[in-house]
Protein backbone atom coordinates (compact mmCIF):
# COMPACT_ATOMS: atom_id res chain seq x y z
CA UNK A 1 0.00 0.00 0.00
CA UNK A 2 1.74 3.85 -0.68
CA UNK A 3 2.24 5.31 2.20
CA UNK A 4 2.59 2.89 5.10
CA UNK A 5 -0.23 0.80 6.63
CA UNK A 6 -2.84 2.77 6.23
CA UNK A 7 -4.88 3.17 3.39
CA UNK A 8 -5.54 6.94 2.58
CA UNK A 9 -8.44 8.85 2.52
CA UNK A 10 -8.92 8.96 -0.88
CA UNK A 11 -8.26 5.52 -0.96
CA UNK A 12 -10.73 4.64 1.39
CA UNK A 13 -12.87 6.74 -0.42
CA UNK A 14 -12.84 4.83 -3.30
CA UNK A 15 -13.67 1.56 -1.72
CA UNK A 16 -16.46 2.82 0.40
CA UNK A 17 -17.66 3.90 -3.06
CA UNK A 18 -17.22 1.04 -5.00
CA UNK A 19 -18.90 -1.01 -2.60
CA UNK A 20 -21.88 0.65 -2.51
CA UNK A 21 -21.71 0.91 -6.61
CA UNK A 22 -21.40 -3.12 -6.50
CA UNK A 23 -24.85 -3.38 -4.52
CA UNK A 24 -26.47 -0.39 -6.44
CA UNK A 25 -25.69 -1.99 -9.69
CA UNK A 26 -26.80 -5.56 -8.34
CA UNK A 27 -30.21 -4.01 -7.53
CA UNK A 28 -30.71 -2.18 -10.23
CA UNK A 29 -28.58 -2.54 -13.43
CA UNK A 30 -26.73 0.20 -14.87
CA UNK A 31 -29.48 2.55 -14.62
CA UNK A 32 -28.22 2.58 -11.05
CA UNK A 33 -28.03 6.05 -9.80
CA UNK A 34 -24.42 7.64 -8.86
CA UNK A 35 -26.21 9.93 -6.50
CA UNK A 36 -27.56 7.17 -4.40
CA UNK A 37 -24.31 5.20 -4.91
CA UNK A 38 -22.66 8.32 -3.62
CA UNK A 39 -25.10 8.34 -0.38
CA UNK A 40 -24.75 4.98 0.65
CA UNK A 41 -20.79 4.92 0.34
CA UNK A 42 -21.54 8.02 2.96
CA UNK A 43 -19.65 10.82 0.27
CA UNK A 44 -20.77 13.64 -1.53
CA UNK A 45 -21.44 13.16 -4.88
CA UNK A 46 -18.34 15.88 -5.80
CA UNK A 47 -15.89 12.96 -4.24
CA UNK A 48 -17.44 10.46 -6.59
CA UNK A 49 -17.56 12.57 -9.63
CA UNK A 50 -13.53 12.76 -8.77
CA UNK A 51 -12.74 9.09 -8.69
CA UNK A 52 -15.55 7.79 -11.58
CA UNK A 53 -17.08 10.49 -13.71
CA UNK A 54 -19.63 7.71 -15.16
CA UNK A 55 -21.30 4.92 -14.55
CA UNK A 56 -19.02 2.96 -17.31
CA UNK A 57 -16.29 4.17 -15.56
CA UNK A 58 -17.88 2.51 -11.78
CA UNK A 59 -18.80 -0.68 -13.88
CA UNK A 60 -15.11 -1.15 -15.54
CA UNK A 61 -13.29 -0.68 -12.32
CA UNK A 62 -16.09 -3.50 -10.12
CA UNK A 63 -14.84 -5.47 -13.07
CA UNK A 64 -11.51 -5.13 -13.31
CA UNK A 65 -11.32 -5.74 -9.13
CA UNK A 66 -13.24 -9.44 -9.33
CA UNK A 67 -10.79 -10.00 -12.61
CA UNK A 68 -7.60 -9.37 -10.24
CA UNK A 69 -9.33 -11.54 -7.76
CA UNK A 70 -10.16 -14.65 -10.24
CA UNK A 71 -6.65 -14.54 -11.64
CA UNK A 72 -4.88 -14.45 -8.51
CA UNK A 73 -6.85 -17.51 -7.85
CA UNK A 74 -5.69 -18.54 -11.14
CA UNK A 75 -1.99 -17.77 -10.29
CA UNK A 76 -2.76 -19.72 -7.05
CA UNK A 77 -3.37 -22.54 -8.49
CA UNK A 78 -0.11 -23.18 -10.68
CA UNK A 79 1.11 -24.42 -7.32
CA UNK A 80 -1.92 -27.10 -7.52
CA UNK A 81 -0.15 -30.63 -6.75
CA UNK A 82 -2.89 -31.33 -9.74
CA UNK A 83 -2.36 -29.50 -12.98
CA UNK A 84 -5.90 -30.98 -14.71
CA UNK A 85 -7.60 -30.73 -11.61
CA UNK A 86 -6.52 -26.85 -11.19
CA UNK A 87 -7.19 -26.19 -14.85
CA UNK A 88 -10.82 -27.46 -14.42
CA UNK A 89 -11.41 -25.72 -11.07
CA UNK A 90 -10.12 -22.65 -12.91
CA UNK A 91 -11.91 -22.15 -16.13
CA UNK A 92 -15.26 -22.95 -13.19
CA UNK A 93 -14.51 -19.73 -11.63
CA UNK A 94 -14.10 -18.07 -15.12
CA UNK A 95 -17.24 -19.48 -16.14
CA UNK A 96 -18.87 -17.91 -12.77
CA UNK A 97 -17.50 -14.64 -13.45
CA UNK A 98 -18.74 -14.40 -17.09
CA UNK A 99 -22.37 -15.12 -15.65
CA UNK A 100 -21.67 -12.47 -12.76
CA UNK A 101 -20.04 -9.76 -15.06
CA UNK A 102 -23.19 -10.41 -17.50
CA UNK A 103 -25.56 -9.90 -14.85
CA UNK A 104 -23.71 -6.81 -13.39
CA UNK A 105 -24.05 -4.73 -16.50
CA UNK A 106 -25.77 -4.48 -19.80
CA UNK A 107 -23.85 -5.94 -22.94
CA UNK A 108 -24.07 -2.94 -24.70
CA UNK A 109 -22.65 -1.01 -21.62
CA UNK A 110 -19.75 -3.16 -21.34
CA UNK A 111 -18.68 -3.28 -25.29
CA UNK A 112 -18.61 0.15 -25.27
CA UNK A 113 -16.25 -0.30 -22.10
CA UNK A 114 -13.86 -2.37 -24.76
CA UNK A 115 -10.75 -1.08 -25.07
CA UNK A 116 -10.70 -0.45 -21.00
CA UNK A 117 -11.78 -3.47 -20.25
CA UNK A 118 -9.45 -5.36 -22.90
CA UNK A 119 -6.41 -5.05 -20.31
CA UNK A 120 -8.77 -7.20 -18.09
CA UNK A 121 -8.83 -9.97 -20.84
CA UNK A 122 -5.53 -10.09 -21.80
CA UNK A 123 -4.90 -11.15 -17.85
CA UNK A 124 -7.51 -13.87 -18.19
CA UNK A 125 -5.80 -14.72 -21.01
CA UNK A 126 -2.20 -15.38 -19.27
CA UNK A 127 -3.38 -17.30 -16.69
CA UNK A 128 -5.51 -19.36 -18.55
CA UNK A 129 -2.24 -20.14 -21.38
CA UNK A 130 -0.07 -21.17 -17.93
CA UNK A 131 -2.78 -23.44 -16.19
CA UNK A 132 -3.44 -24.66 -19.72
CA UNK A 133 0.53 -25.59 -20.37
CA UNK A 134 1.06 -26.97 -16.97
CA UNK A 135 -1.93 -29.31 -17.71
CA UNK A 136 0.02 -30.44 -20.36
CA UNK A 137 -3.13 -29.12 -23.09
CA UNK A 138 -2.52 -28.93 -26.54
CA UNK A 139 -5.73 -26.28 -27.16
CA UNK A 140 -5.56 -22.66 -28.16
CA UNK A 141 -6.23 -20.40 -24.75
CA UNK A 142 -8.98 -18.65 -26.89
CA UNK A 143 -10.95 -21.31 -28.27
CA UNK A 144 -11.35 -22.72 -24.46
CA UNK A 145 -12.08 -19.58 -23.18
CA UNK A 146 -14.41 -19.05 -25.70
CA UNK A 147 -16.41 -22.37 -25.10
CA UNK A 148 -16.48 -21.77 -21.48
CA UNK A 149 -17.85 -18.39 -21.80
CA UNK A 150 -20.07 -19.79 -24.22
CA UNK A 151 -21.09 -22.13 -21.85
CA UNK A 152 -21.89 -19.67 -19.04
CA UNK A 153 -23.75 -17.83 -21.53
CA UNK A 154 -25.78 -21.11 -22.30
CA UNK A 155 -26.79 -22.27 -18.53
CA UNK A 156 -28.07 -18.30 -17.83
CA UNK A 157 -30.49 -18.64 -20.59
CA UNK A 158 -31.82 -21.97 -20.26
CA UNK A 159 -34.23 -22.65 -17.74
CA UNK A 160 -32.91 -23.06 -14.29
CA UNK A 161 -31.84 -26.94 -13.33
CA UNK A 162 -29.33 -27.72 -10.27
CA UNK A 163 -26.00 -28.84 -11.49
CA UNK A 164 -26.47 -27.64 -15.22
CA UNK A 165 -23.41 -25.07 -15.48
CA UNK A 166 -21.19 -28.37 -13.86
CA UNK A 167 -22.78 -30.91 -16.56
CA UNK A 168 -21.69 -28.41 -19.36
CA UNK A 169 -18.15 -27.46 -18.19
CA UNK A 170 -18.02 -31.85 -17.76
CA UNK A 171 -18.77 -32.30 -21.19
CA UNK A 172 -16.65 -29.80 -22.32
CA UNK A 173 -13.79 -30.22 -20.85
CA UNK A 174 -13.98 -33.73 -21.10
CA UNK A 175 -11.38 -33.75 -23.92
CA UNK A 176 -8.71 -31.82 -21.54
CA UNK A 177 -6.08 -33.77 -19.78
CA UNK A 178 -7.52 -35.80 -17.00
CA UNK A 179 -7.25 -35.07 -13.24
CA UNK A 180 -5.61 -37.87 -11.61
CA UNK A 181 -8.57 -37.54 -8.81
CA UNK B 1 -47.92 -34.57 -52.81
CA UNK B 2 -51.66 -33.92 -52.12
CA UNK B 3 -53.55 -34.43 -55.28
CA UNK B 4 -50.86 -36.16 -57.96
CA UNK B 5 -48.00 -34.67 -59.69
CA UNK B 6 -48.33 -31.02 -60.06
CA UNK B 7 -48.75 -28.46 -56.72
CA UNK B 8 -51.56 -26.98 -56.33
CA UNK B 9 -51.04 -23.02 -57.34
CA UNK B 10 -52.19 -22.08 -54.07
CA UNK B 11 -48.87 -24.76 -52.49
CA UNK B 12 -46.78 -22.84 -55.26
CA UNK B 13 -47.88 -19.04 -54.12
CA UNK B 14 -46.84 -19.88 -50.83
CA UNK B 15 -43.52 -21.94 -52.13
CA UNK B 16 -42.66 -18.80 -54.03
CA UNK B 17 -43.41 -16.34 -51.07
CA UNK B 18 -41.28 -18.45 -48.80
CA UNK B 19 -38.39 -18.39 -51.71
CA UNK B 20 -38.61 -14.36 -51.46
CA UNK B 21 -39.58 -14.17 -47.58
CA UNK B 22 -35.79 -16.08 -47.33
CA UNK B 23 -33.94 -13.37 -49.70
CA UNK B 24 -36.18 -10.74 -48.12
CA UNK B 25 -35.23 -11.38 -44.62
CA UNK B 26 -31.78 -12.24 -45.20
CA UNK B 27 -31.25 -8.90 -46.68
CA UNK B 28 -32.95 -6.46 -44.92
CA UNK B 29 -33.48 -8.83 -40.93
CA UNK B 30 -36.67 -9.29 -39.26
CA UNK B 31 -37.96 -5.72 -40.46
CA UNK B 32 -38.07 -6.51 -44.21
CA UNK B 33 -41.02 -5.43 -45.97
CA UNK B 34 -44.06 -7.63 -46.66
CA UNK B 35 -45.39 -5.75 -49.72
CA UNK B 36 -41.87 -6.14 -50.76
CA UNK B 37 -42.09 -9.83 -50.29
CA UNK B 38 -45.22 -10.08 -52.24
CA UNK B 39 -43.88 -7.99 -55.17
CA UNK B 40 -41.05 -10.20 -55.27
CA UNK B 41 -42.51 -13.70 -55.48
CA UNK B 42 -45.13 -11.84 -57.95
CA UNK B 43 -48.56 -12.41 -56.22
CA UNK B 44 -50.80 -9.90 -54.45
CA UNK B 45 -50.20 -8.42 -51.10
CA UNK B 46 -53.63 -10.34 -50.26
CA UNK B 47 -52.40 -13.65 -51.33
CA UNK B 48 -49.71 -13.27 -48.77
CA UNK B 49 -51.55 -12.52 -46.20
CA UNK B 50 -53.91 -15.19 -46.39
CA UNK B 51 -51.03 -17.40 -46.21
CA UNK B 52 -49.19 -15.27 -43.29
CA UNK B 53 -50.31 -12.65 -41.70
CA UNK B 54 -47.79 -11.38 -40.52
CA UNK B 55 -43.72 -11.28 -40.66
CA UNK B 56 -43.46 -13.54 -37.45
CA UNK B 57 -45.80 -16.46 -39.30
CA UNK B 58 -43.60 -16.08 -42.15
CA UNK B 59 -39.89 -16.20 -40.04
CA UNK B 60 -41.66 -19.52 -38.48
CA UNK B 61 -42.39 -21.01 -41.50
CA UNK B 62 -38.88 -20.70 -42.82
CA UNK B 63 -37.15 -22.11 -39.84
CA UNK B 64 -39.85 -25.08 -39.48
CA UNK B 65 -38.19 -25.81 -43.48
CA UNK B 66 -35.02 -25.20 -42.21
CA UNK B 67 -35.37 -27.86 -39.33
CA UNK B 68 -37.35 -30.39 -41.77
CA UNK B 69 -34.05 -30.53 -43.99
CA UNK B 70 -32.11 -30.75 -41.12
CA UNK B 71 -34.02 -33.40 -39.21
CA UNK B 72 -34.11 -35.46 -42.83
CA UNK B 73 -30.31 -35.10 -42.93
CA UNK B 74 -30.64 -36.37 -39.32
CA UNK B 75 -32.43 -39.43 -39.61
CA UNK B 76 -30.11 -40.26 -42.54
CA UNK B 77 -27.25 -40.36 -41.03
CA UNK B 78 -28.58 -43.29 -38.51
CA UNK B 79 -28.32 -45.06 -41.57
CA UNK B 80 -24.53 -44.59 -41.07
CA UNK B 81 -22.34 -47.02 -40.44
CA UNK B 82 -20.34 -44.94 -38.08
CA UNK B 83 -22.22 -43.76 -35.76
CA UNK B 84 -19.83 -41.99 -34.15
CA UNK B 85 -19.08 -39.65 -37.17
CA UNK B 86 -22.74 -39.28 -37.89
CA UNK B 87 -23.24 -37.93 -34.67
CA UNK B 88 -20.34 -35.33 -35.19
CA UNK B 89 -21.88 -34.69 -38.49
CA UNK B 90 -25.22 -33.82 -37.65
CA UNK B 91 -24.18 -31.83 -34.28
CA UNK B 92 -21.89 -29.58 -37.26
CA UNK B 93 -25.08 -29.30 -39.15
CA UNK B 94 -27.03 -28.27 -35.99
CA UNK B 95 -24.63 -25.18 -35.41
CA UNK B 96 -24.71 -23.89 -38.93
CA UNK B 97 -28.21 -23.73 -38.64
CA UNK B 98 -28.34 -22.48 -34.62
CA UNK B 99 -26.14 -19.75 -36.26
CA UNK B 100 -28.37 -19.59 -40.13
CA UNK B 101 -31.40 -18.66 -37.97
CA UNK B 102 -30.04 -16.12 -35.76
CA UNK B 103 -28.86 -14.17 -38.84
CA UNK B 104 -32.19 -14.20 -39.92
CA UNK B 105 -34.14 -13.27 -37.08
CA UNK B 106 -33.72 -10.85 -34.30
CA UNK B 107 -34.14 -13.04 -30.75
CA UNK B 108 -36.88 -10.69 -29.97
CA UNK B 109 -39.19 -12.07 -32.49
CA UNK B 110 -38.26 -15.45 -32.25
CA UNK B 111 -38.73 -15.39 -28.86
CA UNK B 112 -42.26 -14.42 -29.17
CA UNK B 113 -42.25 -17.07 -31.55
CA UNK B 114 -41.61 -19.96 -28.70
CA UNK B 115 -45.04 -21.86 -29.26
CA UNK B 116 -44.79 -21.75 -32.78
CA UNK B 117 -41.23 -23.17 -32.55
CA UNK B 118 -41.53 -25.60 -30.27
CA UNK B 119 -42.35 -28.04 -32.25
CA UNK B 120 -39.41 -27.73 -34.12
CA UNK B 121 -36.75 -27.85 -31.17
CA UNK B 122 -38.97 -31.41 -30.05
CA UNK B 123 -38.28 -32.75 -33.55
CA UNK B 124 -34.57 -31.86 -33.17
CA UNK B 125 -33.99 -33.03 -29.79
CA UNK B 126 -35.86 -36.23 -31.09
CA UNK B 127 -32.87 -36.84 -33.87
CA UNK B 128 -30.39 -36.13 -31.75
CA UNK B 129 -31.11 -38.75 -28.66
CA UNK B 130 -31.69 -40.96 -31.37
CA UNK B 131 -27.89 -40.09 -33.28
CA UNK B 132 -26.90 -40.12 -29.20
CA UNK B 133 -28.00 -43.38 -28.31
CA UNK B 134 -26.58 -45.08 -31.92
CA UNK B 135 -23.05 -43.57 -30.65
CA UNK B 136 -23.16 -45.39 -27.69
CA UNK B 137 -23.46 -41.46 -25.78
CA UNK B 138 -24.40 -41.35 -22.32
CA UNK B 139 -25.03 -37.42 -22.39
CA UNK B 140 -27.76 -35.79 -21.90
CA UNK B 141 -29.63 -34.95 -25.03
CA UNK B 142 -30.51 -30.55 -24.24
CA UNK B 143 -26.94 -31.23 -22.70
CA UNK B 144 -25.33 -31.84 -25.92
CA UNK B 145 -28.01 -29.91 -27.80
CA UNK B 146 -26.98 -26.49 -25.97
CA UNK B 147 -23.17 -26.93 -25.58
CA UNK B 148 -23.67 -26.64 -29.62
CA UNK B 149 -25.65 -23.81 -29.71
CA UNK B 150 -23.58 -22.15 -27.45
CA UNK B 151 -20.40 -22.90 -29.43
CA UNK B 152 -22.42 -21.34 -32.36
CA UNK B 153 -23.14 -18.13 -31.05
CA UNK B 154 -19.92 -18.27 -29.45
CA UNK B 155 -18.09 -18.60 -33.32
CA UNK B 156 -20.75 -15.83 -34.10
CA UNK B 157 -19.65 -13.22 -31.72
CA UNK B 158 -15.83 -13.54 -32.10
CA UNK B 159 -13.62 -11.62 -34.43
CA UNK B 160 -13.61 -13.74 -37.86
CA UNK B 161 -11.01 -16.74 -38.02
CA UNK B 162 -10.94 -19.23 -40.38
CA UNK B 163 -12.05 -22.94 -39.00
CA UNK B 164 -13.05 -21.62 -35.86
CA UNK B 165 -16.36 -23.03 -35.50
CA UNK B 166 -14.51 -26.67 -36.34
CA UNK B 167 -12.21 -25.94 -33.87
CA UNK B 168 -14.59 -25.11 -31.24
CA UNK B 169 -17.09 -27.80 -32.03
CA UNK B 170 -13.78 -30.64 -32.08
CA UNK B 171 -12.88 -29.29 -28.36
CA UNK B 172 -16.48 -29.73 -27.35
CA UNK B 173 -16.99 -32.72 -28.28
CA UNK B 174 -13.99 -34.69 -27.84
CA UNK B 175 -15.42 -36.29 -24.70
CA UNK B 176 -17.98 -38.42 -27.38
CA UNK B 177 -17.54 -41.62 -28.24
CA UNK B 178 -14.45 -41.44 -31.30
CA UNK B 179 -15.32 -41.80 -34.79
CA UNK B 180 -13.66 -45.06 -36.29
CA UNK B 181 -12.09 -42.46 -39.35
Amino acid sequence: MAGGLVRSDAQQNRDRVLVAARAEFTAHGPAASLNKIAQRAGVGPGTLYRHFPNAQALLVAIIAEDVAVLCATGRELLGHPDPARALRDWLRAVAVHATAMRGLVATESLEAAGSALAGCHDEIRAVAAALLERAGAGDDVDDVLAVVNAVAWASERLPDSPGRLDRLLELVTRGLPKPSW
